[in-house]
């Protein structure tokens, strides 16, 4: 490919823009997964998933992408034929749905409108009619990647403990994990999927269960044939650091690197830092005259916006456009919001003048592709950004 | 850990040491896996191990360790009940045909005593027997990484054929890929499962199969439910070069330069590097007046020897002497073998005067653990090296 | 140090952040600066070295600072006592003659009011009075990195032929080269001074002279004492693509791999992609309202912008709040213009949108830092930034 | 350049491989050297070197070669016309001599034949001689790099002081320092050079000068006509961490790993680690029936040993051959031995299993080239090497 001078702006939501000493550390030479060494790899990897959890319960790390921990957590605990309550908040739920159906699990869509997260009353009412308790699990995404919507997950909790009911919480939270609040213990979720390229900083590559005592003391005797995926085998080995099968040790030196950052620049500062983003990008979108996808106040994302184009206008081509003059990557709009969406991601390792840059490349973007809007988005960003600044990175 | 100075002698049989150019190429920014330059990089790593599986027909990329391609090869064409056949070379024979086991496959062991690879007379006779052709498949580990034994596939192949038998032709390829000869096509190879910390040299974390077009068109309609492993909505996509769920960006750099590597070497040069390294060292070996595990004349394998220890000596004692004190890691004994069998990995990146260290250690460690051996075995390993060394690497 | 998010904005005018490439080539293993491979690296690096400086006479590569190239550019051509013309366009303009003093040169200041570059017609003027033809070399700044003001240097070659003078032209180009248009041959240069540091985009450590025959000559029999900065022991050993003592053998790899993209991108569209970087970033500093340090028109450089604070405002506490909210580090005034100049670097391997972040750094720093601006300069640079791109990266 | 499987191996008397931390390290991106936290990157490099050095006096660090600091050793304490007494150990010595002399010192060496240390009896019946005390400065090289002997350099103090001589004690100590013993205040020593690339296990392109008060304080008024190499300047801005010029920001990062790395073993353990290495590498050359070049006991180095090659044969022709065929780069004999001595480097990020595999490179190449030599001498070094390990690396 032809050079292109200065950085690539990766602004899809996820991959995200690997720091550099995730990448050194990853380049660390590979060493033997049976030794000695390598144990204080893996027990430093799980204690620290769990920090980034918030659970004390159990993890488990797989070599694998964000889909292989979907399965993981479906065949761990339910059966053929079992009866789950998925909630369409957008394309990850419908394509976790469709996993789900092919695993042979009979899934159970509330249809939403891409444009907010799950409703708790709908999932509560849906409960309360299954007297019979056979639906197993209430699966959710946590952080809706196709739409930038968030689902308020403590609330879906309460809602099935309202039902009375005995289904498992499932939650999709592999964009959402460590950009945005999660809390798997205090939130009483029992099956929790992410991956390692979004809020953790990472090259794709890893994925992780954070999974509750209920829902593992059911995976010792139900869910489905399975062994790459299997908690138990993983569970016996992992007390002492090491893994029933070749671990990613790359990949791990990185994640205890990319753990070791989020924890010095303080989870609750990195969630705040992406409040801040999300709301500086909406302000741009707003002043630019488009419309966020999500409508729902108070859960729009800060890892990512979903941004709709005015009527007769390609997003794809936007994009394009935007990715030939302005070297920056967007995400797209997928299935349902193909070519009318396009998706600014600022999660991850992301500071205010990356963003001013991404936003940048947005409005150029527009303007170079002929979509119209008003010009001052950026300083509508800038704005926000200087109006929520609370305290300097730095001494002064 | 304490310091310790100089170069790590990581001489296990995989992960074998990753090349400084691997490193770098894995350490490169991840991009945008649905943009324009990402096809590219698909495609390379696509056509690379096809290349180097010697196949034309299809070949499959997975996220994840050696063990989840093992799974692969199992779903995608065999369903709950279907009976296999296979042969006990050793631990990660035994390990395979578990993993069937647990996948609900009725798979029959041709015992074996771990000492050689198996015995296509024995399969042919298995096969005749079974006149009503309920084995699905064949499955043979190529070189197993447990006893440093090679199996002899074409002969299995021709045995199937001669046998009249139409059972598939699954092959464990994980340890001999890219540093023993391997032809999918040649040797009509139905499925074969390799991973990526072995010969490819590069870190665990992908995993790979390679299928002929009978199995492919197998697994269309049959095969177990899966997802994650399901080839055919991965052919689909992989055509343009993607993927349907997000690849190992990274590691796919890190892929595409180690195939460059092997290329650049050439193969038959890399196969016969690896015999060198792999007679030098069962030289060195027998002068020590211990025993290779593998018995089979022709098929003690160039990627690793196992050795048996004297009577009455612990191996992992041996071993944990030879790390303390020369910084060299040994593969252990696994299960039948435990503590009575070391394993000296000579795979992937590894020059002479590597494997010179490597032995060195080993002797040492010998004399150190205190175990009745011939000095000498180092003195007797550079004879051999210097009577197969035909050409110079470079011009003088 | 606190860790904070994202990247971090290097905006000073060089170092220059290395791009990634640039950093893993350095990071290659060192290799025999005697062996048989370096020559490669050797004459790989001297001949890009060549046109870069678009010279086909002599090139010198040092392992030192830039600072040591100044020094080697006086020390091989001049002795004590000699008389050089020298112009003051800014500090490194004083620190050049403050070294020429230092090692015995006699030299002498045209005096500038640091707001523009040097005037060939002072110089010429100077030379006219010279009959004596005492003077011997003028040494001028190409691009005063203090300033951010670019001298004629064709035009004081012209100035000097105009006056019948055979003083040597010597110009200082450490930021200009490799950023800003720069033609040794054709602009009849005697000696050049670069660094790896600006346009190089290399970490600093390594510098450069380019040398015409006639300096050459010059050398074998003049200068002063000397041995490190020798031009004529380098000269021999160099033709081997060799050096006569130890060079800066990781760096060099650097160099080589940044001379690459160099041509990769082509050259015109490096300095054409600085003239509009610098144009846009002249169009921010206007709205703000603030002024621009050079104010000679045409001779504003596309390397830096430096720029006057308002009057009782101080420029160091500005960076300071700059650097502490938006952690983007910009350059100080240097002596003369101390706390009353800062400077925006956009050189190197920068694009626009980087440019953008850059902007928006300093526009928020200023309003944080309670100066008074017009806000909307970003917007400004923005509107100049569309204005002027002419084709795509890549196709759209 | 073709494909090489393997690491080579790098074994000349420097640059010496770098370890893959200090690569990581320069690796880093570049930070502005005038910003507040390159003040904690300075200061530990110039405190490491103090604590390298073993001086609590004056240290200085250029971005230079080796080369350049035996020229700052020399300009800032003696003027032209001054005179030197200097010892011929070796080639190293005599480059220095001819710098001397190039920078107009008058230089008298007491000739050595190459084949053992200085003799602090000869420099002190030459300075008890000089009682006009016209001689400046005694310069000695600590270990002479071109034969693998070492000065003693606490005698030859004893001997100046024994002579009552006023003369300063100059010590290059470019390859000794940090893989031997050295101990700047202790032994009285005044002015020490070193460079990056030996025992400190860096890339070649920093270099540093030790500085005693008495030395320092002459510089203030004496030495030579200087820039780039004074020490007053620097001296006064290292105090908080800066540099009076664009420091070798990367490459400090990398001495910092390396200072780092070489305490976490211990000063001590690294110095013994080299004898033990030179030792077991004479043994091995003793086997071989070859004759090591240093030939007073005690004064053989435990950086590198030089090894004369039986007559009538090529040592050239020999390393040629096993750079071909072993991947092994060797060090050359240098102008009054050359091509009638090989140089085993053993020196910097070194350990036994490296060793082993550099001296059966020697063995085999001597093989190869059909150079008389009796086999066995590998062996030889590893009964030295088993001999000589009193602990183990780690626990067992």
């Amino acid at each position: 490919m032809t050079h292109r001078a200065g950085r690539h702006f990766l602004q899809i939501p996820g991959p995200s823009p690997v720091p550099d000493r995730v990448l050194r550390a990853i380049s660390t030479q590979t060493m033997d997964h049976r030794g000695p060494d390598f144990a204080e790899v893996g027990r430093t990897a799980l204690a620290g998933m769990k920090s980034i959890f918030k659970t004390e319960q159990h993890v488990f790390i797989y070599p694998s992408s964000g889909t292989g921990a979907w399965e993981a957590a479906l065949v761990n605990v339910l059966s053929e034929g079992d009866e789950v309550l998925m909630y369409e908040t957008g394309h990850f739920a419908t394509l976790w749905k469709k996993m789900a159906t092919r695993l042979g699990v009979n899934a159970e869509f509330i249809e939403g409108d891409w444009r907010g997260g799950a409703d708790p009353d709908r999932i509560e009412a849906r409960l309360r009619a299954d007297s019979a308790h056979r639906i197993k699990a209430v699966c959710v995404v946590h952080n809706e990647t196709s739409t930038g919507s968030v689902s308020p997950i403590a609330q879906v909790r309460q809602a099935i403990d309202a039902a009375g009911h005995p289904a498992l919480l499932m939650v999709d939270t592999i964009s959402g994990l460590a950009s945005i609040d999660f809390r798997f213990d205090e939130w009483g979720v029992d099956v929790a999927v992410s991956g390692s390229q979004k809020g953790l900083m990472l090259p794709p590559g890893l994925s992780f269960n954070a999974v509750s005592e209920k829902a593992f003391e059911l995976s010792k005797t139900g869910g489905m044939r399975r062994s790459y995926w299997d908690w138990q085998e993983m569970a016996t080995i992992n007390g002492t650091g090491y893994f029933p099968y070749t671990p990613g040790t790359n990949m791990l030196y990185g994640l205890n690197e990319a753990i070791s950052m989020l924890h010095e620049e303080g989870l609750d500062n990195v969630f705040a830092r992406h409040q801040r983003h999300g709301a500086a990008t909406r302000a741009a979108v707003r002043h630019w005259g488009l419309e966020v996808l999500c409508r729902q106040q108070g859960q729009e994302s800060g890892v990512l916006t979903a941004v709709l184009m005015p009527s007769g206008h390609s997003a794809d081509n936007f994009r394009k456009v935007a990715l030939a003059h302005y070297d920056i990557s967007l995400g797209n709009g997928l299935s349902k919001v193909a070519d009318r969406v396009f998706r600014i991601g600022h999660l991850g390792d992301i500071n205010d003048l990356t963003l001013a840059g991404t936003l940048t490349g947005v409005e150029l973007g527009l303007r170079k592709a002929g979509v119209p809007h008003a010009a001052g988005g950026v300083a509508a960003a800038m704005d926000a950004l200087e109006d929520t600044r609370i305290t300097a990175l730095a001494a002064e």
